[in-house]
Protein backbone atom coordinates (compact mmCIF):
# COMPACT_ATOMS: atom_id res chain seq x y z
CA UNK A 1 0.00 0.00 0.00
CA UNK A 2 1.05 3.65 -0.76
CA UNK A 3 0.87 6.26 1.68
CA UNK A 4 0.79 9.86 1.15
CA UNK A 5 1.60 11.98 4.57
CA UNK A 6 0.78 15.86 4.15
CA UNK A 7 2.94 17.04 7.39
CA UNK A 8 6.24 15.56 8.25
CA UNK A 9 6.07 16.59 12.30
CA UNK A 10 5.57 14.98 15.66
CA UNK A 11 2.29 13.30 14.33
CA UNK A 12 3.39 12.40 10.71
CA UNK A 13 6.84 11.52 10.98
CA UNK A 14 5.59 9.50 13.88
CA UNK A 15 2.68 7.93 11.96
CA UNK A 16 5.85 7.29 9.47
CA UNK A 17 7.89 5.49 11.81
CA UNK A 18 5.40 2.78 13.41
CA UNK A 19 3.65 2.17 9.59
CA UNK A 20 7.21 1.66 7.78
CA UNK A 21 8.54 -0.99 10.50
CA UNK A 22 5.16 -2.84 9.87
CA UNK A 23 3.98 -4.28 6.66
CA UNK A 24 1.27 -1.79 6.35
CA UNK A 25 2.94 1.41 4.76
CA UNK A 26 4.81 -0.36 1.25
CA UNK A 27 5.73 3.06 0.30
CA UNK A 28 5.72 6.20 2.32
CA UNK A 29 5.56 10.01 0.41
CA UNK A 30 5.76 12.92 2.19
CA UNK A 31 4.26 16.33 1.34
CA UNK A 32 5.22 19.84 3.36
CA UNK A 33 4.89 23.26 3.10
CA UNK A 34 8.79 24.07 4.77
CA UNK A 35 11.32 22.44 2.77
CA UNK A 36 13.84 22.22 6.00
CA UNK A 37 11.44 20.01 7.42
CA UNK A 38 10.63 18.05 3.98
CA UNK A 39 14.73 17.65 3.44
CA UNK A 40 14.68 16.97 7.47
CA UNK A 41 12.28 14.12 7.17
CA UNK A 42 13.72 12.56 3.80
CA UNK A 43 16.86 12.33 5.93
CA UNK A 44 15.87 11.13 9.16
CA UNK A 45 14.35 8.20 6.60
CA UNK A 46 10.43 9.22 7.70
CA UNK A 47 9.42 9.05 4.55
CA UNK A 48 10.58 7.36 1.03
CA UNK A 49 10.23 10.77 -1.70
CA UNK A 50 8.97 14.00 -1.15
CA UNK A 51 6.35 14.91 -3.63
CA UNK A 52 4.18 17.96 -4.94
CA UNK A 53 0.56 17.81 -3.32
CA UNK A 54 -0.45 16.73 -7.15
CA UNK A 55 1.63 13.76 -7.11
CA UNK A 56 0.28 12.52 -3.99
CA UNK A 57 -3.38 12.49 -4.53
CA UNK A 58 -2.45 10.81 -7.76
CA UNK A 59 -0.35 7.56 -6.51
CA UNK A 60 -1.44 7.05 -2.60
CA UNK A 61 -3.73 4.79 -1.84
CA UNK A 62 -4.01 6.16 1.91
CA UNK A 63 -4.19 10.20 2.32
CA UNK A 64 -3.47 11.35 5.77
CA UNK A 65 -3.07 14.53 6.68
CA UNK A 66 -1.88 15.78 9.94
CA UNK A 67 -1.18 19.57 9.12
CA UNK A 68 -2.28 22.51 11.40
CA UNK A 69 -6.12 22.48 11.68
CA UNK A 70 -5.84 25.93 10.22
CA UNK A 71 -4.78 24.10 7.31
CA UNK A 72 -7.20 21.11 6.84
CA UNK A 73 -9.93 22.62 5.06
CA UNK A 74 -8.18 24.00 2.38
CA UNK A 75 -6.35 20.71 2.03
CA UNK A 76 -8.87 18.25 2.39
CA UNK A 77 -11.05 19.89 -0.21
CA UNK A 78 -8.39 20.01 -2.76
CA UNK A 79 -7.58 15.86 -2.05
CA UNK A 80 -11.22 15.72 -2.51
CA UNK A 81 -12.06 17.62 -5.41
CA UNK A 82 -8.85 15.24 -7.10
CA UNK A 83 -9.14 11.85 -5.64
CA UNK A 84 -10.36 8.61 -6.99
CA UNK A 85 -12.95 6.44 -6.36
CA UNK A 86 -10.23 3.76 -4.44
CA UNK A 87 -8.29 5.99 -2.98
CA UNK A 88 -8.99 7.14 0.99
CA UNK A 89 -8.31 10.55 3.46
CA UNK A 90 -7.95 10.70 6.91
CA UNK A 91 -6.79 13.35 8.91
CA UNK A 92 -5.58 13.75 13.13
CA UNK A 93 -6.71 17.37 13.60
CA UNK A 94 -7.70 18.13 17.47
CA UNK A 95 -10.78 19.52 16.02
CA UNK A 96 -13.37 17.89 14.38
CA UNK A 97 -16.81 20.01 13.87
CA UNK A 98 -15.13 22.88 11.34
CA UNK A 99 -13.77 20.15 9.29
CA UNK A 100 -16.77 17.71 8.64
CA UNK A 101 -18.92 20.87 8.07
CA UNK A 102 -17.07 22.02 5.64
CA UNK A 103 -17.19 18.95 3.43
CA UNK A 104 -20.44 17.77 4.56
CA UNK A 105 -21.93 18.18 1.11
CA UNK A 106 -18.79 17.02 -1.15
CA UNK A 107 -19.43 14.35 -3.79
CA UNK A 108 -16.80 12.42 -2.48
CA UNK A 109 -17.61 12.85 1.06
CA UNK A 110 -17.24 9.41 2.09
CA UNK A 111 -14.22 8.24 0.81
CA UNK A 112 -12.74 10.92 4.00
CA UNK A 113 -12.80 9.39 7.60
CA UNK A 114 -12.30 11.91 10.61
CA UNK A 115 -10.19 10.68 12.60
CA UNK A 116 -7.91 12.13 15.79
CA UNK A 117 -5.34 9.79 17.61
CA UNK A 118 -4.84 11.30 21.21
CA UNK A 119 -1.35 11.32 21.70
CA UNK A 120 1.60 13.62 21.31
CA UNK A 121 4.33 15.42 23.11
CA UNK A 122 5.30 18.83 23.86
CA UNK A 123 7.93 18.86 20.79
CA UNK A 124 7.32 19.24 17.15
CA UNK A 125 9.07 19.03 13.61
CA UNK A 126 10.16 15.78 12.36
CA UNK A 127 13.39 15.43 14.68
CA UNK A 128 9.96 15.24 17.73
CA UNK A 129 8.73 12.15 15.90
CA UNK A 130 9.17 8.66 17.95
CA UNK A 131 8.32 5.27 17.76
CA UNK A 132 5.20 3.60 19.44
CA UNK A 133 3.82 7.47 20.42
CA UNK A 134 0.42 6.27 19.50
CA UNK A 135 0.48 2.70 21.47
CA UNK A 136 -2.11 1.42 23.72
CA UNK A 137 -3.86 5.10 23.20
CA UNK A 138 -7.35 6.29 22.27
CA UNK A 139 -8.40 7.33 18.62
CA UNK A 140 -11.63 9.15 17.92
CA UNK A 141 -13.30 8.41 14.48
CA UNK A 142 -16.15 11.18 14.24
CA UNK A 143 -19.26 10.49 12.14
CA UNK A 144 -18.28 6.94 11.13
CA UNK A 145 -21.31 6.60 9.39
CA UNK A 146 -21.06 9.66 6.96
CA UNK A 147 -18.10 7.42 5.44
CA UNK A 148 -17.69 3.90 3.38
CA UNK A 149 -17.45 0.99 5.25
CA UNK A 150 -14.32 -0.04 3.56
CA UNK A 151 -12.51 3.51 3.71
CA UNK A 152 -13.48 2.95 7.64
CA UNK A 153 -12.01 -0.40 7.81
CA UNK A 154 -8.87 0.93 6.20
CA UNK A 155 -8.42 3.46 8.68
CA UNK A 156 -9.64 1.47 11.53
CA UNK A 157 -6.51 -1.10 9.93
CA UNK A 158 -4.16 1.34 10.00
CA UNK A 159 -4.68 2.47 13.90
CA UNK A 160 -4.77 -0.86 14.65
CA UNK A 161 -0.75 -1.05 13.50
CA UNK A 162 -0.29 1.80 15.40
CA UNK A 163 -1.39 0.08 18.30
CA UNK A 164 -4.70 2.20 19.63
CA UNK A 165 -7.78 1.41 20.86
CA UNK A 166 -10.40 2.83 18.91
CA UNK A 167 -13.46 4.92 19.91
CA UNK A 168 -16.74 6.41 17.91
CA UNK A 169 -17.74 9.71 18.78
CA UNK A 170 -20.25 12.46 16.62
CA UNK A 171 -17.55 15.62 15.37
CA UNK A 172 -19.91 18.22 17.63
CA UNK A 173 -19.21 15.91 21.09
CA UNK A 174 -15.23 15.19 20.40
CA UNK A 175 -15.12 18.80 20.24
CA UNK A 176 -16.64 19.38 23.26
CA UNK A 177 -14.88 16.72 24.89
CA UNK A 178 -11.84 17.77 23.47
CA UNK A 179 -11.81 21.74 24.85
CA UNK A 180 -13.45 20.23 28.43
CA UNK A 181 -10.45 17.63 28.59
CA UNK A 182 -7.09 17.77 26.39
CA UNK A 183 -7.88 21.49 25.56
CA UNK A 184 -8.00 23.27 28.90
CA UNK A 185 -4.91 21.37 29.92
CA UNK A 186 -2.73 22.83 27.13
CA UNK A 187 -4.24 26.68 28.60
CA UNK A 188 -3.71 26.00 31.84
CA UNK A 189 0.09 24.79 31.23
CA UNK A 190 0.72 28.13 28.93
CA UNK A 191 -0.89 30.25 31.66
CA UNK A 192 1.33 28.55 34.44
CA UNK A 193 4.75 29.30 32.51
CA UNK A 194 3.29 32.70 31.33
CA UNK A 195 2.86 33.60 35.22
CA UNK A 196 6.15 31.70 36.58
CA UNK A 197 8.01 33.75 34.00
CA UNK A 198 6.49 36.92 34.87
CA UNK A 199 6.64 36.35 38.29
CA UNK A 200 9.91 34.60 39.59
CA UNK A 201 13.03 36.54 37.92
CA UNK A 202 15.24 34.13 39.11
CA UNK A 203 15.91 31.44 36.52
CA UNK A 204 18.48 29.44 38.78
CA UNK A 205 15.47 29.10 41.34
CA UNK A 206 13.34 27.71 38.98
CA UNK A 207 15.58 25.29 37.82
CA UNK A 208 16.64 24.51 41.41
CA UNK A 209 12.70 23.98 42.46
CA UNK A 210 11.27 22.88 39.44
CA UNK A 211 11.52 19.10 41.23
CA UNK A 212 8.66 20.08 43.23
CA UNK A 213 5.71 19.48 40.82
CA UNK A 214 6.41 22.52 38.32
CA UNK A 215 8.10 20.47 35.56
CA UNK A 216 5.59 17.85 34.68
CA UNK A 217 2.57 20.45 35.24
CA UNK A 218 3.94 22.75 32.52
CA UNK A 219 4.96 20.61 30.32
CA UNK A 220 2.48 21.33 27.68
CA UNK A 221 3.32 24.75 27.80
CA UNK A 222 6.51 23.54 25.25
CA UNK A 223 3.73 23.26 22.80
CA UNK A 224 3.53 24.92 19.09
CA UNK A 225 1.90 27.74 18.73
CA UNK A 226 1.45 27.61 15.37
CA UNK A 227 -0.39 23.84 15.67
CA UNK A 228 -2.49 25.38 18.88
CA UNK A 229 -3.21 28.89 18.62
CA UNK A 230 -6.05 27.87 15.09
CA UNK A 231 -7.08 24.52 17.57
CA UNK A 232 -8.16 27.45 20.37
CA UNK A 233 -9.61 29.03 17.76
CA UNK A 234 -11.60 26.73 15.98
CA UNK A 235 -12.52 25.54 19.37
CA UNK A 236 -13.56 28.88 20.68
CA UNK A 237 -17.13 28.04 21.99
CA UNK A 238 -16.47 25.00 23.91
CA UNK A 239 -13.73 27.03 25.28
CA UNK A 240 -14.67 30.05 26.24
CA UNK A 241 -17.26 28.52 28.30
CA UNK A 242 -14.31 25.63 30.37
CA UNK A 243 -12.44 28.60 30.75
CA UNK A 244 -14.86 30.55 32.29
CA UNK A 245 -15.10 27.68 34.82
CA UNK A 246 -11.86 27.78 35.37
CA UNK A 247 -11.55 30.90 36.03
CA UNK A 248 -14.59 31.02 38.44
CA UNK A 249 -12.44 28.01 40.31
CA UNK A 250 -9.67 29.75 40.42
CA UNK A 251 -10.83 32.87 42.36
CA UNK A 252 -13.05 30.84 44.32
CA UNK A 253 -9.51 28.59 45.80
CA UNK A 254 -7.68 32.31 45.94
CA UNK A 255 -10.38 33.25 48.14
CA UNK A 256 -10.55 30.47 50.04
CA UNK A 257 -7.22 30.92 50.62
CA UNK A 258 -7.03 34.74 51.87
CA UNK A 259 -10.27 34.32 53.88
CA UNK A 260 -8.05 31.89 56.12
CA UNK A 261 -11.34 28.99 55.18
CA UNK A 262 -9.03 26.20 55.75
CA UNK A 263 -12.05 23.11 55.81
CA UNK A 264 -13.67 24.56 52.18
CA UNK A 265 -9.92 24.55 51.34
CA UNK A 266 -9.79 20.98 52.18
CA UNK A 267 -13.04 19.88 50.56
CA UNK A 268 -12.03 21.49 47.34
CA UNK A 269 -8.79 19.55 46.61
CA UNK A 270 -10.67 16.35 48.36
CA UNK A 271 -13.19 17.03 45.53
CA UNK A 272 -10.46 17.42 43.19
CA UNK A 273 -9.15 14.26 44.70
CA UNK A 274 -12.02 12.58 43.02
CA UNK A 275 -10.11 12.96 39.55
CA UNK A 276 -8.09 9.42 41.40
CA UNK A 277 -11.39 7.12 40.49
CA UNK A 278 -11.21 7.99 36.79
CA UNK A 279 -7.73 7.70 35.98
CA UNK A 280 -6.11 4.96 38.11
CA UNK B 1 23.66 6.18 63.93
CA UNK B 2 20.25 5.85 65.04
CA UNK B 3 17.77 8.18 62.91
CA UNK B 4 13.95 9.00 64.28
CA UNK B 5 11.14 10.09 61.46
CA UNK B 6 8.67 11.67 62.79
CA UNK B 7 5.66 11.21 60.07
CA UNK B 8 6.13 7.95 57.78
CA UNK B 9 4.12 8.53 54.92
CA UNK B 10 5.51 9.54 51.17
CA UNK B 11 8.68 11.54 52.18
CA UNK B 12 9.34 10.23 55.74
CA UNK B 13 8.92 6.59 53.99
CA UNK B 14 10.89 7.32 51.03
CA UNK B 15 14.01 8.91 52.92
CA UNK B 16 13.88 5.49 55.06
CA UNK B 17 14.10 3.15 52.42
CA UNK B 18 17.40 5.26 51.24
CA UNK B 19 19.00 5.50 54.67
CA UNK B 20 18.58 1.78 55.77
CA UNK B 21 19.96 0.74 52.46
CA UNK B 22 23.05 2.83 52.61
CA UNK B 23 24.95 2.32 55.56
CA UNK B 24 24.56 5.82 57.15
CA UNK B 25 21.56 4.58 59.87
CA UNK B 26 21.42 1.97 62.09
CA UNK B 27 18.64 2.47 63.78
CA UNK B 28 15.20 3.93 62.31
CA UNK B 29 12.73 4.37 64.84
CA UNK B 30 9.15 6.09 63.61
CA UNK B 31 6.59 8.35 65.32
CA UNK B 32 3.13 8.90 64.11
CA UNK B 33 -0.39 9.67 64.84
CA UNK B 34 -1.86 7.27 63.08
CA UNK B 35 -1.66 3.66 64.37
CA UNK B 36 -2.56 2.24 60.84
CA UNK B 37 0.16 3.82 59.19
CA UNK B 38 2.56 3.18 61.42
CA UNK B 39 1.65 -0.17 61.47
CA UNK B 40 1.88 -0.20 57.81
CA UNK B 41 5.32 1.15 58.33
CA UNK B 42 6.46 -1.48 60.64
CA UNK B 43 4.56 -3.67 58.27
CA UNK B 44 6.76 -2.92 54.77
CA UNK B 45 9.76 -2.73 56.93
CA UNK B 46 10.49 1.19 56.70
CA UNK B 47 11.10 1.48 60.13
CA UNK B 48 12.72 -0.85 62.92
CA UNK B 49 10.38 0.35 65.70
CA UNK B 50 7.37 2.20 66.78
CA UNK B 51 8.12 4.82 69.73
CA UNK B 52 6.78 7.48 71.18
CA UNK B 53 7.99 11.21 70.87
CA UNK B 54 9.47 11.21 74.17
CA UNK B 55 11.63 7.76 73.47
CA UNK B 56 12.48 9.34 69.67
CA UNK B 57 14.24 12.22 71.38
CA UNK B 58 15.73 10.57 73.94
CA UNK B 59 17.23 7.94 71.89
CA UNK B 60 17.70 9.47 68.38
CA UNK B 61 21.21 11.18 67.17
CA UNK B 62 19.30 12.63 64.27
CA UNK B 63 15.37 13.31 64.55
CA UNK B 64 13.78 14.15 60.80
CA UNK B 65 10.38 16.35 60.76
CA UNK B 66 8.24 15.23 57.40
CA UNK B 67 4.65 15.75 59.35
CA UNK B 68 2.21 18.32 57.49
CA UNK B 69 3.29 21.57 58.03
CA UNK B 70 0.74 22.50 60.21
CA UNK B 71 2.07 20.51 62.67
CA UNK B 72 5.74 21.25 62.81
CA UNK B 73 5.67 24.29 64.89
CA UNK B 74 4.50 22.20 68.23
CA UNK B 75 6.83 19.02 67.15
CA UNK B 76 9.77 20.86 66.48
CA UNK B 77 9.19 23.20 69.81
CA UNK B 78 8.82 19.79 71.61
CA UNK B 79 11.84 18.36 70.49
CA UNK B 80 13.99 21.26 71.01
CA UNK B 81 12.70 21.57 74.64
CA UNK B 82 14.17 17.90 75.22
CA UNK B 83 16.93 17.50 72.83
CA UNK B 84 20.88 17.05 74.10
CA UNK B 85 23.74 19.32 72.67
CA UNK B 86 24.75 16.32 70.98
CA UNK B 87 21.31 15.84 69.01
CA UNK B 88 20.53 17.19 65.66
CA UNK B 89 16.88 18.05 63.80
CA UNK B 90 16.02 18.90 61.13
CA UNK B 91 12.32 19.48 59.31
CA UNK B 92 11.31 18.33 55.41
CA UNK B 93 8.32 20.78 55.12
CA UNK B 94 7.23 22.92 51.93
CA UNK B 95 7.21 26.32 54.20
CA UNK B 96 10.08 27.47 55.93
CA UNK B 97 9.16 31.34 57.43
CA UNK B 98 7.11 30.34 59.69
CA UNK B 99 8.98 27.80 61.07
CA UNK B 100 11.88 29.68 61.64
CA UNK B 101 10.27 32.67 62.88
CA UNK B 102 8.60 30.67 65.68
CA UNK B 103 12.36 29.31 66.79
CA UNK B 104 13.89 31.97 66.36
CA UNK B 105 14.80 32.62 70.05
CA UNK B 106 14.94 28.63 71.28
CA UNK B 107 18.21 28.60 73.33
CA UNK B 108 18.93 24.70 70.94
CA UNK B 109 17.93 27.09 68.28
CA UNK B 110 21.55 25.65 66.36
CA UNK B 111 20.84 22.44 66.84
CA UNK B 112 18.36 22.72 64.05
CA UNK B 113 18.53 22.58 60.08
CA UNK B 114 15.70 24.04 57.92
CA UNK B 115 15.73 22.10 54.68
CA UNK B 116 13.67 21.11 51.91
CA UNK B 117 14.32 18.24 49.45
CA UNK B 118 12.34 19.24 46.29
CA UNK B 119 11.17 16.43 45.44
CA UNK B 120 7.45 14.41 45.90
CA UNK B 121 4.66 12.38 43.76
CA UNK B 122 1.37 12.73 43.93
CA UNK B 123 1.02 9.70 46.00
CA UNK B 124 0.84 9.97 49.80
CA UNK B 125 0.87 7.42 53.04
CA UNK B 126 3.71 4.65 53.73
CA UNK B 127 2.30 2.58 51.06
CA UNK B 128 3.49 5.62 48.83
CA UNK B 129 7.25 5.43 49.99
CA UNK B 130 9.67 4.55 46.99
CA UNK B 131 13.49 4.50 46.69
CA UNK B 132 15.78 7.01 44.83
CA UNK B 133 12.42 9.77 45.05
CA UNK B 134 15.42 12.10 46.00
CA UNK B 135 18.09 11.11 43.76
CA UNK B 136 19.59 14.11 41.61
CA UNK B 137 17.09 16.18 42.67
CA UNK B 138 17.43 19.73 44.66
CA UNK B 139 17.52 19.90 48.57
CA UNK B 140 17.48 23.39 49.60
CA UNK B 141 18.98 24.48 53.38
CA UNK B 142 17.66 27.64 54.85
CA UNK B 143 19.38 30.03 56.70
CA UNK B 144 22.48 27.87 57.32
CA UNK B 145 24.18 30.48 59.26
CA UNK B 146 21.60 29.79 62.21
CA UNK B 147 22.90 26.15 62.46
CA UNK B 148 25.59 24.62 64.24
CA UNK B 149 28.29 23.55 61.66
CA UNK B 150 28.62 20.36 62.98
CA UNK B 151 24.86 20.00 62.66
CA UNK B 152 24.22 21.24 59.23
CA UNK B 153 27.56 19.10 58.05
CA UNK B 154 25.57 15.40 59.82
CA UNK B 155 22.46 16.70 57.29
CA UNK B 156 24.81 17.69 54.14
CA UNK B 157 25.97 14.17 54.42
CA UNK B 158 22.00 12.56 55.23
CA UNK B 159 21.17 14.44 51.95
CA UNK B 160 24.15 12.90 49.92
CA UNK B 161 23.35 9.86 51.09
CA UNK B 162 19.93 10.18 49.69
CA UNK B 163 21.96 11.25 46.14
CA UNK B 164 20.52 15.48 46.59
CA UNK B 165 22.59 18.18 45.23
CA UNK B 166 21.96 21.30 48.14
CA UNK B 167 21.18 24.76 47.43
CA UNK B 168 21.37 27.20 50.04
CA UNK B 169 18.55 29.98 50.62
CA UNK B 170 17.24 32.57 52.69
CA UNK B 171 14.11 31.17 54.46
CA UNK B 172 11.67 34.03 53.31
CA UNK B 173 13.11 33.50 49.72
CA UNK B 174 12.74 30.34 49.95
CA UNK B 175 9.02 30.77 50.88
CA UNK B 176 8.48 33.25 48.03
CA UNK B 177 10.29 30.59 45.16
CA UNK B 178 8.09 27.60 46.09
CA UNK B 179 5.12 29.98 46.00
CA UNK B 180 6.24 31.34 42.57
CA UNK B 181 7.03 28.04 41.18
CA UNK B 182 6.13 24.46 43.58
CA UNK B 183 3.02 26.13 45.21
CA UNK B 184 1.27 27.69 42.24
CA UNK B 185 1.20 24.65 39.82
CA UNK B 186 -0.22 22.69 42.94
CA UNK B 187 -3.26 25.30 42.59
CA UNK B 188 -3.41 25.05 38.89
CA UNK B 189 -3.76 21.57 38.84
CA UNK B 190 -5.97 21.53 41.36
CA UNK B 191 -8.20 23.81 39.84
CA UNK B 192 -8.22 21.90 36.47
CA UNK B 193 -9.23 18.59 38.06
CA UNK B 194 -11.98 20.85 39.61
CA UNK B 195 -13.15 22.00 36.31
CA UNK B 196 -12.96 18.86 34.44
CA UNK B 197 -15.34 17.48 36.96
CA UNK B 198 -17.67 19.74 36.97
CA UNK B 199 -17.78 20.49 33.01
CA UNK B 200 -17.23 17.32 31.90
CA UNK B 201 -20.38 14.35 32.93
CA UNK B 202 -18.92 11.77 30.62
CA UNK B 203 -15.99 9.96 32.67
CA UNK B 204 -15.78 8.02 29.62
CA UNK B 205 -14.61 10.33 27.37
CA UNK B 206 -12.67 11.53 30.64
CA UNK B 207 -10.25 8.29 30.50
CA UNK B 208 -10.31 8.46 26.72
CA UNK B 209 -8.72 11.88 26.05
CA UNK B 210 -6.65 11.83 28.89
CA UNK B 211 -3.55 10.79 26.32
CA UNK B 212 -3.85 14.28 25.27
CA UNK B 213 -1.94 15.57 27.57
CA UNK B 214 -4.86 15.73 30.59
CA UNK B 215 -3.36 13.14 32.32
CA UNK B 216 0.01 14.78 33.09
CA UNK B 217 -0.76 18.04 33.59
CA UNK B 218 -3.80 17.22 36.26
CA UNK B 219 -1.16 14.67 38.37
CA UNK B 220 -0.96 17.21 40.98
CA UNK B 221 -4.58 17.05 41.74
CA UNK B 222 -4.28 13.97 43.46
CA UNK B 223 -2.05 15.44 46.12
CA UNK B 224 -3.13 14.74 49.88
CA UNK B 225 -5.83 18.02 51.23
CA UNK B 226 -4.29 17.82 54.55
CA UNK B 227 -0.84 18.26 53.74
CA UNK B 228 -1.14 20.40 50.86
CA UNK B 229 -4.22 23.09 52.75
CA UNK B 230 -1.68 24.14 55.69
CA UNK B 231 0.93 24.66 53.17
CA UNK B 232 -1.02 27.51 51.04
CA UNK B 233 -1.96 28.94 54.27
CA UNK B 234 1.37 29.25 55.73
CA UNK B 235 2.50 30.84 52.22
CA UNK B 236 -0.84 33.07 51.93
CA UNK B 237 1.00 36.55 51.02
CA UNK B 238 3.17 34.87 48.22
CA UNK B 239 0.34 32.77 46.92
CA UNK B 240 -2.02 35.57 46.72
CA UNK B 241 0.32 37.48 44.93
CA UNK B 242 1.39 34.66 41.95
CA UNK B 243 -2.14 33.32 41.81
CA UNK B 244 -3.58 37.04 41.23
CA UNK B 245 -1.01 37.09 37.86
CA UNK B 246 -2.42 33.73 37.07
CA UNK B 247 -5.64 34.88 36.90
CA UNK B 248 -4.89 38.26 35.30
CA UNK B 249 -3.04 35.73 32.21
CA UNK B 250 -5.87 33.39 32.25
CA UNK B 251 -8.43 36.09 31.65
CA UNK B 252 -6.30 37.95 28.99
CA UNK B 253 -5.61 34.33 27.45
CA UNK B 254 -9.74 34.42 27.25
CA UNK B 255 -9.87 37.61 25.76
CA UNK B 256 -7.63 37.32 23.12
CA UNK B 257 -9.62 33.83 21.97
CA UNK B 258 -12.76 35.38 22.57
CA UNK B 259 -11.74 38.51 20.47
CA UNK B 260 -10.05 35.98 17.60
CA UNK B 261 -6.86 38.13 17.95
CA UNK B 262 -4.77 34.78 16.70
CA UNK B 263 -1.28 36.72 16.08
CA UNK B 264 -1.44 37.85 19.85
CA UNK B 265 -2.29 34.36 20.80
CA UNK B 266 0.95 32.65 19.20
CA UNK B 267 3.04 35.90 20.62
CA UNK B 268 1.28 34.85 24.38
CA UNK B 269 2.14 31.27 23.61
CA UNK B 270 5.47 31.87 22.14
CA UNK B 271 6.72 33.87 25.62
CA UNK B 272 5.45 30.78 27.42
CA UNK B 273 7.75 28.45 25.21
CA UNK B 274 10.25 30.25 26.90
CA UNK B 275 10.65 27.77 29.62
CA UNK B 276 11.72 25.98 27.32
CA UNK B 277 15.53 27.62 27.55
CA UNK B 278 15.01 27.00 31.61
CA UNK B 279 13.78 23.79 31.92
CA UNK B 280 15.34 21.68 28.69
Amino acid sequence: MKLAIFGIGLIGGSVAKDLRSSDFAGEILGVGRSQKNCDLALQLGLVDKIVSKEEAVKNADLIILTVPVNYLVEELIYILDHIQLHQVVTDMGSTKGIIIDAIKDHPNRKQYVSSHPMAGTENSGPSAAISNLFRDKVCIICDKEKSNEDAVSLVEKMYGMLGMRIKYMDAHQHDMHAAYISHISHISSFVLAATVLEKEKDEEAILEMAGGGFESTVRLAKSSPEMWAPIFQQNKNYLLEVMDTYIEKMYHFRNLINKNKNEELKNFMMEANEIRKILK
